[in-house]
């Protein structure tokens, strides 16, 4: 066995609780190199007659990626200790895995030797809030979705869908135009919305905060906000605000008091400030976020601007019941101000939902002392690869997604911000060259996957656009415009999400084919006795796949059509057009 | 390559801020299979004319151990970001990893695929208080260090040193002894102490505390232990306590309420009870340290009982003015105590030292915003089996050392606390077979390696005891019966690390040689201009050892003699003595 690609580390991803009870152990090996994995394990006083008292229980494959096959197991300590080692065996040979290297047989003198998680203490459980698992978000570019008020509307703002945007350009979208097409998301089945930021700020899109304690007005009032969220929760619909602490604006009335008065300025530790008199050319000596000059980064290890900061993360929550934040930039921002943000805002509403934006591995970030989730870039990457592009093929896109779902813990996985697109990437139907087929794919996969899927405004109806500003286009409402039938195409993925456990996040996945011949899939996802199984075609040509034979004699429902047929000898084999799809509900799973 | 060996992850111990300026980056690759490693850098929006401004810098070998080779590089970015890769060479091949996996050639697309160090943030860098870096501890079991006062002895306290101690025996040791027998720890060069625990308890070790506030009245009164406290620092020396919060004692009042009022007891969230009425057989029915039923596990989630230990943590600084705490059974204790009580002790007392009871890897609590260090017991097994119990050779030695300083960030390293022994281990000496020559390698080698080095009270001068209780034997004043010869070899180390600052813990060391058939070991230690080397032959037999070719032509001082000599080709060999050593600082160094 290959010693050297054998790894465990606890906690993180490999070792860590799931609840309160339940811990969760995984082990990496290197691809078909071990055939069974063992753990052995007991808790650590637990000694008779001088021997310490352990079990052994099988692991679980639980997936495989490029070079790496993983292995699983849940267990329930009875004191809520574990010390515990791994006995991998293949072609007759075993060896035995611990903290401190490997040996031939498993040492039972000392439980030093064993890999240790030494208390299941409840505070320390990752826990992010319930409803974020059940939720369908839909991401609102408020100065694009909907113009209800032109009273508003800034100077020059542009006749509502007239002209490609510019980094420039206004077309008055604003609260009023929001609250008059809810019924547009309540239609589609979406439950959250996320908007980008609301706040007082010169641009259109609002990333360069002037005022964190006021509406931008071209959006509108408080008392419009507020009817708005109101509105949001009447209807089931739960609101998260952009929250831009890495770093304000220009305009931020600190940061002109430091341009006016500089070294003498109160707010001058408010900014990393790195030489008097500031200057923005050739760059600016002060840090910024990139080196754009008007978003000078906020200084959050102080502790006037942690309490500015804080005292906005929770007056929006306090005075208008605001479910989540979505946080900017999240990565370069402390740690230790995140831990406050998250204690502020919990307290405050402990259910609140906070959401990191950070497009790489994020696990320093995900420990259960500051965010419930990050926008998952790398499940977006993978799937639009493989569905929209088709720069890679099957088995390498079964290969990334487990990767992704191993490098968290499960309970973190459960609230993933899952994206296939946003105001800062290219648009769905744009990637997929306008071919609508590969979108409803990459949509049906987005809406089966582990995680809570987040819909950027228009992807449903199939605006196009390419990167920023391309992909800030105003929202359609003429419905002859509007793709339709990718809108019904959603809708109904999301009335199957939220009709069945196993189809939603509840669901357990399992990759159980991958063609890069055909370049087919089938992954089945279960939930106690409910089992779905998903058979889509990611290929020009139409296929023959074969269910797995397991699937004999099984009663099968067809749920995009309700059609239901046993699954014979001579039903086995399915035919599935272009860019098609089954998903079947196995009526008799168990 | 093995690509399946190679392995990065962003933060701990593979890539962290060594200060407010300098990052630190480690790459890990299979042993002996890569020749070569560049890292591949670049501020992340440093953008020309659609390019990633990226820079190339050669990584070099900072150790290998039984698997794996570690590769390291400092580096200093100008805007405190970092994107970076790895770029490996090997008999003609090459490769790159990134976070998104191996590429032929670098891809400079995107900076998405890279590994991200996002910001330099100053308050999350690991900062533990400098002082610590040059200190050598010594660690005294007040019942057994000195009677100096008879009038507190407890009933039944038995003649100082004429039995070996049992789990229930007292001596009658005090704080008096220990103020009269300061002047043996002044000699002999320590300036620091650890207590192990001097609040109220029952038993002779006082791990079951009965009220955190009051000294132990057979150790004396506060008073006493003030003017404790004065005269150490008076004489440089700084005091640490022993802070037992995992659990109480089975006389804690709060308990005690539990035990009487059951379910009506308002200290009933203090504890972890299972179920009313509480019992002790056949096992507690209440969370314990181990299954001990006198050890009830504290409630650290508990409000009332964060708020009673945080106080407690913060008055004996307050009022005594001690150093430190070292932490009792911290593993088993939640994280987000551990947050709250380092907030709480920094704020009264910034440079304050938190020194976690972890005898496993320890790196979720060395990530800053926790502990200041752990108890090396990883260095200890290393050290006790190679020097004391010869159970090991000289590479496998090299090769656990190695991984012990890979295991966490350097900064970690330089504070990590080095013992050879303690109250739960047997005595170094009888560990050594009484073989002082051992025990003497041992001290050499704890003493000029990178850390802060404990001393268990009484080693020094030759005490023997085997596991608990016996290595709790009364501390022997009587010269003739202590190993002087011992005592000035201890000395003389101590003086020797505190003379040169690269013997000492700013030492940079490498491991130069290490022979499993002589057994022989050769390291150097570096620090600005100043280099130090060490030969040290672990072997029954006389031995000739050469040194490296590169010392021909220097001028050497043994600092043991203060002998200097010219490395020339003649002298380049070095006969040493079984279990002899040479310690030559090489006086024209760069």
């Amino acid at each position: 066995m290959f010693k050297e690609a054998i790894y465990h580390r606890p906690k993180d991803n490999f070792a860590y609780a799931y609840d309160e009870q339940t811990l969760h152990i995984r082990l990496r090996t290197k691809k078909n190199d071990v055939e069974h994995v063992r753990l052995i394990y007991g808790d650590p006083y637990e000694w008779e007659n001088g021997h310490w008292q352990v079990s052994y229980q099988s692991m679980q494959k639980s997936g495989t990626d490029e070079l790496f096959d993983y292995w699983f197991i849940a267990l329930t300590p009875p004191y809520r200790r574990l010390r515990y080692g791994f006995e991998l065996t293949s072609n007759n040979e075993q060896i035995v895995y611990t903290e401190k290297g490997f040996y031939r047989t498993a040492p039972m003198d000392d439980t030093a030797y064993y890999f240790c998680f030494p208390f299941l203490n409840k505070i320390d459980v990752f826990q992010a809030p319930e409803w974020v698992k059940d939720t369908i978000w839909y991401q609102i570019f408020p100065e694009r979705f909907a113009n209800g008020n032109e009273a508003l509307n800034p100077a020059g703002t542009l006749p509502w869908g007239s002209a490609d945007p510019t980094p420039t350009s206004f077309f008055g979208g604003d609260f009023e135009g929001i609250i008059q097409k809810l019924d547009h998301l309540v239609d589609l089945g979406v439950n959250g919305i996320y908007f980008t930021p609301i706040f007082k700020a010169s641009s259109n899109h609002k990333y360069d905060t002037i005022d964190y304690f006021e509406i931008d007005p071209q959006f509108g009032d408080k008392q419009t906000f507020k009817r708005l969220v109101e509105l949001c929760h009447q209807k089931g619909i739960r609101v998260m605000l952009d929250a831009v602490f890495n770093h304000s604006g220009y305009e931020f009335p600190p940061f002109q008091d430091v341009l006016k008065y500089g070294e003498n300025s109160k707010y001058k530790h408010w900014f990393h400030i790195r030489e008097f008199p500031l200057q923005t050319v050739p760059r600016p000596n002060y840090d910024t976020f990139a080196f754009t000059p008007n978003m000078p980064k906020l200084n959050t290890e102080n502790q006037e601007v942690k309490n500015y900061l804080l005292d906005v993360a929770t007056y929006w929550i306090r005075e208008f019941d605001i479910d989540g934040w979505r946080l900017d930039v999240a990565n370069e921002v402390d740690h230790q101000f995140w831990r406050e943000f998250r204690q502020a805002v919990k307290t405050i509403k402990p259910d609140a939902y906070i959401l990191g934006e950070i497009w790489h591995d994020a696990m320093p970030w995900l420990r259960g002392d500051q965010f419930d989730a990050v926008m998952n870039y790398p499940f977006t990457n993978g799937t639009l690869r493989f569905f929209a592009q088709h720069e890679i093929r099957a088995s390498q896109f079964v290969g990334m997604m487990t990767h992704v779902l191993h490098s968290y813990p499960t309970n973190v996985n459960e609230v993933a911000f899952n994206l296939l697109g946003s105001h800062d990437t290219p648009r769905l139907l744009t990637l997929c060259k306008e071919d609508v087929r590969k979108a409803k794919l990459s949509f049906l996969f987005q809406l089966s996957f582990t995680g809570t899927p987040c819909i950027y405004y228009g992807d449903e109806i199939g605006i196009t656009g390419d990167q920023d500003p391309g992909c800030r286009k105003c929202m359609i409402w003429d419905e002859h415009q509007q793709n339709r039938e990718l809108f019904r195409h959603v809708q109904k993925l999301i009335a199957l999400r939220k009709a069945y456990k196993a189809f939603g996040n509840r669901g357990n996945l399992h990759f159980i084919d991958a063609n890069d011949e055909t370049n087919h899939l089938i992954y089945m996802k279960t939930f106690e006795e409910e089992a779905i199984i998903f058979l889509v075609n990611n290929n020009e040509q139409e296929i023959e796949i074969t269910l797995p034979l397991s699937l004999k004699g099984k009663l099968l429902t067809n749920l995009w059509t309700n059609e239901q047929f046993a699954a014979e000898a001579d039903t086995l084999k399915s035919t599935l057009p272009p860019y098609g799809f089954f998903i079947y509900k196995i009526e008799d799973w168990l």
